[in-house]
């Protein structure tokens, strides 16, 4: 039997916004290793037979290198298996997914990328904020708030001259560190900002500020997400069932500002 | 009984990449106004008992405008049906999502939105190119190829200057326009650039160029997704099963430069 990768992305969080195949896919995989960010209501749809292994950077106090990850996809394909490496979102977003397609396709090992609901899109549809609109924004652009040394040649000024919508992934605990960065970049102070966590999660929590006042924000938990343009004026109520925990921030209507609701 | 509107992504054109919700939702719904874009065999997965209706912008002879399809939705959501609002790919991201949330909202109708996999993420995996690498591109960007007067107020250059990866929407049939349009924006002739039409489906087709060539290349079927940046020389093979009429081209190994494989 020969065995094969698929490159699996899980969605935002809720099981409900897996694909249809992500779903066919984690109940017949032989294997199943995860990244932390994976929700634990996924990971019981795996089948009890399956070989299933958390392969994230929290996985225990051995932290495990990306070599040791491709090494085991490699492996277990080789002893026949299909193996689903599952990410939270999607797999060619901010996931080292091209270095895994890379390692499999050095090793001559079949790939296959199975796309998912990226976590910006999980979290706009929960503040029902238009990533693009056709008066407001004409772009949108994906980064990580993750400061590396890396992410510091990102041309941030750029970006913000762009006009687009900016999906910050990961933005740490540190929100004043990525307000002076917004603020550097030239945006202005009374840019409007949305910080979403857990979005489709039963504990999903929104947060409308700032760019200014991100600076003062309390953290809201990990995995978050942050937005940042004037499309984020148009955030409408989530829906509340099941949302217990739901920080709700609301538009007046009248005046259009930014003010909390519930 | 109450009724209520659920704006829907269904993804990139494999009912397979449906979210299980927006399975859910079209085999109950009461209604279902859908796009030009959705595929055919999506739409055969809604209820036959459903009223169903192509509210895209080539329904016929007439064009139906943007208030009509708000008025639609908000009769029949008043006459007490569950309405299934389907858009191609995601609702948020350049489908007027925006508006129809906002429309829904002033008549005071309840309104979900149901978050897919949009365009971008379906060609990246076709092609296998990530969008993002953490030693190439730190950033992602979706714009509109789609030439207006709105369009032309957003930064080219400063997206270029960015280093952000490009996905461009709807890049129409005039490639030269976008050539043109990149070099201006300051990126060089030799930046790689990968066409996806029908991304996810039978008819899918993957072709490799550069900004220079893709001036004077034979546009691809629409819907197609144009990618743009140096990740685009890592793409690989797609899946040949099933996609008989795929345009493959590879990276050429040792020298790293673009060419025909298939």
């Amino acid at each position: 039997m020969k065995g094969k990768v698929f490159l699996v992305g899980a969605g935002p969080g809720d099981p409900d916004l897996l694909t249809l195949k992500a779903l066919r896919l984690l109940k017949t995989a032989d294997a199943v290793l995860y990244d932390d960010l994976v929700a634990p209501e996924i990971l019981h749809l795996v089948s009890p037979e399956a070989l299933l292994r958390n392969v994230g950077k929290r996985s225990g106090s051995k932290k495990i290198t990306q070599t040791e990850i491709n090494f085991l996809m490699i492996s277990l394909t080789r002893a026949g298996m299909s193996v689903v490496r599952l990410k939270s979102g999607d797999p060619l977003i901010f996931g080292r997914g091209g270095e895994e397609i890379e390692a499999m396709c050095d090793a001559a090992i079949e790939c296959e990328v199975v796309p998912g609901v990226t976590a910006a899109l999980g979290a706009a549809a929960a503040a029902q904020i238009p990533l693009t609109h056709r008066h407001i924004s004409h772009a949108l652009t994906f980064v990580s708030g993750h400061a590396s040394e890396e992410n510091n040649v990102l041309n941030w000024r750029g970006l913000a001259e762009s006009g687009a919508t900016l999906a910050i992934y990961m933005p740490g605990q540190d929100y004043a560190e990525i307000s002076s960065r917004l603020a550097e970049a030239g945006l202005g102070p009374d840019t409007p900002c949305a910080i979403i966590a857990a979005a489709s999660r039963p504990d999903q929590q929104i947060q409308l500020t700032t760019v200014a006042e991100l600076a003062s924000i309390c953290p809201l938990p990990t995995p978050a997400l942050l937005l940042v343009g004037e499309v984020v004026r148009l955030a409408r109520s989530a829906q509340l069932s099941g949302h217990d925990f739901l920080t709700l921030v609301g538009r007046d209507s009248a005046t259009g500002n930014l003010e909390e609701i519930v």
